[in-house]
């Protein structure tokens, strides 16, 4: 299952960008990714920098908006960027084809309810067979793997980062979905993909993951960056709460604030290289 | 003439990306750019540098995908980039919708044949109506304009640039169609656009331009990057013609060869930093 397609290749700031197609046992679909790897790469196995991307986004998303090859490439990290959910024949959508449910929607958890349950899988997607394709096929440090990304992927990072903490050794976040069963997006979605018990949900908010982490001030430091402008603050994150159960459980966060800056790659890109910095500090460390 | 409609407005680096349009006399449209405003124009007005797209791109593509409003915050530069054509009712396209001719695709030329003279006349939209647009809405110095692109944007920059010294006081390029007269690309717009008499097509070859120049010598240095995995270098580029005309009559270029890189804006953002400082020698100097 590890064997992979390479759909296109670019060389990036002395590194290489490269597009991928793979079968996932998962999703039961074809899948695709992204992979930069760094120079560095060539002389050893290097980090490994999961990112996972909000709603409509694709696996190409990152690699073309986000402005992180050049830091990637200086620190010495591979960044994988999985797709956003499955897509593909037989895989359904929202049948509204709302941009928040369905295809480019995943919110990286394993959909138990119909439709959704054969190929909406991203949290084993993203646990067993991307990683499995990467390290068949790229020169990474399984040792040495962090998660980071963006609103819903935001939301992915922090929930599949603080429950696998033996994998994940940094975890970071844009603008994420902090405290999901509490915003629509969140309860939307996990009312399709999970059901309708909301205590099933709680394994799949971070606000409530974080509430049961014992000797949460031994963890690393998680840095989350949100913009003061971003238009769906207000109602869909919550990172205000994330950092309230963190402050209580003692576990190191550092939230960021910045005024003026809004939900986009725009915004992204400006924190990227901060990120990249704290998530080499502990990879690498 | 100089009204703008400010579509959207994002943050970026400490400046700001702001998504214009306009209406234009010369080509007798609405019209797309897009503009970063670097921090350092709160304190006064800042040096001017223009990106023409190649094939395909439109007013956004820049600045999502080359990285560069990093640099250009911290050297102070504003950044400008118009569209690559007239679009919208009335404005023909090829009949055969080809990439190469008709909607994004006009050459940085005024159209003189029909049914291309009536709109697409982006020669004079970018020396004319889109600097009148962003110097009367953002704080720029028309006494330090610069001037770069890539591709059909790459011969745009050269031709426009390498015509108007007192305007741009720095040029450079990406992978330029540098001797569109013996290009497959260049051959077939010239044609549709200036009609069938080669010697009308001279004045807008930067090969056979540069072979004009008097005093050639005293001009400032150029910057061509080109990659050398680029499929498109042996039909269509001819980087060595140019730089052969160059050194004939003295015209001072550096012209990089990359091994490995391709066409795209993963080569153009691993060099962006590297053309933003040759500007800013040049503009701020």
């Amino acid at each position: 299952m590890s064997a992979i397609e390479i759909v296109s290749r670019h060389r990036s700031y002395g590194g290489t960008v490269s597009f991928c197609r793979h079968r996932s046992r998962a999703t039961g679909t074809s899948m695709a990714f992204a992979v930069f790897v760094p120079p560095a790469a060539e002389r050893g196995p290097v980090p490994v920098l999961t990112w996972l991307a909000g709603l409509t986004c694709t696996h190409e998303t990152f690699m073309i908006k986000a402005g992180a090859q050049r830091m990637a490439a200086r620190l010495g990290l591979m960044l994988v960027a999985p797709d956003t959910s499955p897509r593909g024949e037989g895989v359904p959508d929202d049948p509204e084809s709302a941009y928040d449910l369905g295809l480019g929607a995943g919110f990286y958890v394993d959909a138990t309810e119909k439709p959704w349950a054969r190929h909406y899988r991203m949290a084993s997607y993203v646990l067993e067979d991307l990683p499995a394709a990467v390290f068949a096929n790229f020169p990474g440090n399984p040792e040495a793997q962090g998660i980071f990304g963006h609103s819903m992927g935001g939301h992915g990072a922090l929930t599949l980062g603080l429950m696998n903490p033996q994998r994940f050794r940094s975890i970071s976040a844009f603008a994420p979905i902090a405290a999901p069963m509490r915003a629509p997006w969140g309860e939307k979605a996990f009312a399709a993909y999970l059901g309708p018990d909301r205590e099933v949900w709680r394994a799949h908010d971070a606000t409530e993951i974080v509430r049961g982490i014992e000797d949460a001030a031994a963890r690393p430091k998680i840095l989350i960056d949100q913009g003061l402008a971003d238009d769906f603050l207000a109602e869909q994150l919550h990172p205000d709460l994330f950092a309230a159960a963190c402050a209580r459980v003692g576990y190191p966060l550092e939230l960021r604030r910045h005024a003026g800056y809004d939900h986009g790659y725009y915004f992204i890109a400006t924190f990227m290289a901060d990120h990249l910095r704290h998530h080499a500090a502990l990879l690498k460390g």
